[in-house]
């Protein structure tokens, strides 16, 4: 049977276009929760390029409340593949094989997530799709979007092994007045409610997981569009203590 | 941000490599059922490529009851997109965007399925994946293997546009006496109930969506395996004549 693009056995390449790009509030790797719709309070777009963003290739998606993005785990493309990882949620100090990951270094740097749509957006004739906040890196590109089928994607049965139950939030979120107040002075200049976004990343812990059960002493800088968060935790409490707009 | 091997707005390669092949009872489209886990009575098997096949690629996974697919449609890869296509489901007479749709026929032709993991299998320090039978054709690359999780797959409160109800069986099933033995025969060589199998795949109606509400008088042939299977239909019952085995 002829395979065009892929030749299985040799080095091959198969010609992959993005369709479009990933505009989030999560801007460097640090912060990003661990599965897609954890943040509920921000929203992120897809930016479709010409000719994917033709109205009608997305004639009837409206119907349909939730989608599923394929993407590249760009930023790894060019890194080795490994058969283990330790993945985070085991604390980062029991391996797993990389099949039995979601891990984003992985052979073919494939990644997958089930967002909630919110608006399919035409304007002048262009389509652009309006997402709940996923768990994807700002600038990623989208390699392909389908609707979600409930009785084909999903299975009332399933047994899934270390991650049965969903992260939760493990911080409680201490707001100083100083980081309050520069906040709101800044939040109208960003398209969600950017203090509780702050509020929601934070609350699940994004430090190393094997500074979670130990004192803690550093300051933390989470990046969230072009703003710098200063952070630090103790005894299960996180402190917000400043907002910085970069240059970036 | 740099992006190694895709470029977004340029013509551009990503290197993909398959990291195996399904071996699946489908090696025409012909047939094919139109979503995963409709056939029950087969399996399929996911040869992986050395390195892919690595035991410690996959530790752990056995404790997931199903996997996402990642594959490519070979087959279409070379073939032009098309903003909008006929889905079978709306009787291939109603077009809508290829985005709302899981057309084989799409940019990337990137494709991902759900399926139940039945066994990881290691043989001589080599793992293989033994799953329920796929709605995929025999001979797909295999590009990525991903845990199904639950609390991120799924969604308790979707809207599934066109696409709310699973395909049911549509036809009842005759056997012919000569292709009941001849098939009986067969049986030992194949790795399934043999007979289960075809009668599973022929309920689904495998005729093209406009033949489905009108006189047919045609003879169809339905490939699985290397077995050519012969049928008609009238008034809701498929009538199966006979089974040869081809030269492949």
């Amino acid at each position: 049977m002829p395979a065009p693009t892929i030749n299985p056995r040799e080095e091959s390449s198969n010609s992959l276009q993005a369709i479009g790009v990933l505009h989030s509030p999560f801007t460097e790797k640090f912060g990003i929760p661990r599965q897609a719709n954890l943040i509920t309070s921000a929203y992120a777009e897809i930016e479709l390029y010409p000719p994917y963003n033709d109205p009608d290739a997305f004639h009837g998606l409206e119907a349909f409340s939730h989608i599923w993005l394929s993407f590249s785990f760009h930023l790894n493309a060019d890194k080795p593949w490994r058969p283990m990882i330790r993945p985070p949620r085991l604390g980062g100090n029991k391996k797993i094989g990389v099949f039995a990951s979601r891990s984003p270094f992985r052979p073919n740097s494939l990644g997958q997530s089930l967002v909630e749509l919110r608006e399919v957006r035409i304007q002048n004739n262009q389509a652009s799709l309006i997402i709940a906040c996923p768990d994807i890196l700002d600038g990623t590109p989208i390699l392909d979007i389908k609707p979600y089928i409930d009785y084909a994607d999903a299975t009332s049965d399933s047994r899934c092994g270390f991650a049965e139950e969903p992260p939760k939030p493990r911080l409680k979120v201490v707001l100083n007045k100083p980081f309050k107040d520069k906040a709101q002075q800044l939040s109208s200049s960003y398209p969600d409610d950017l203090l509780a976004l702050i509020v929601e990343v934070i609350s699940y812990d994004p430090r190393p997981a094997y500074k979670q059960d130990q004192e803690d002493e550093k300051l933390y800088k989470l990046r969230l569009y072009d703003l710098d968060i200063s952070f630090s935790v103790e005894d299960g409490f996180a402190t917000i203590s400043d907002i910085e707009k970069q240059l970036s």
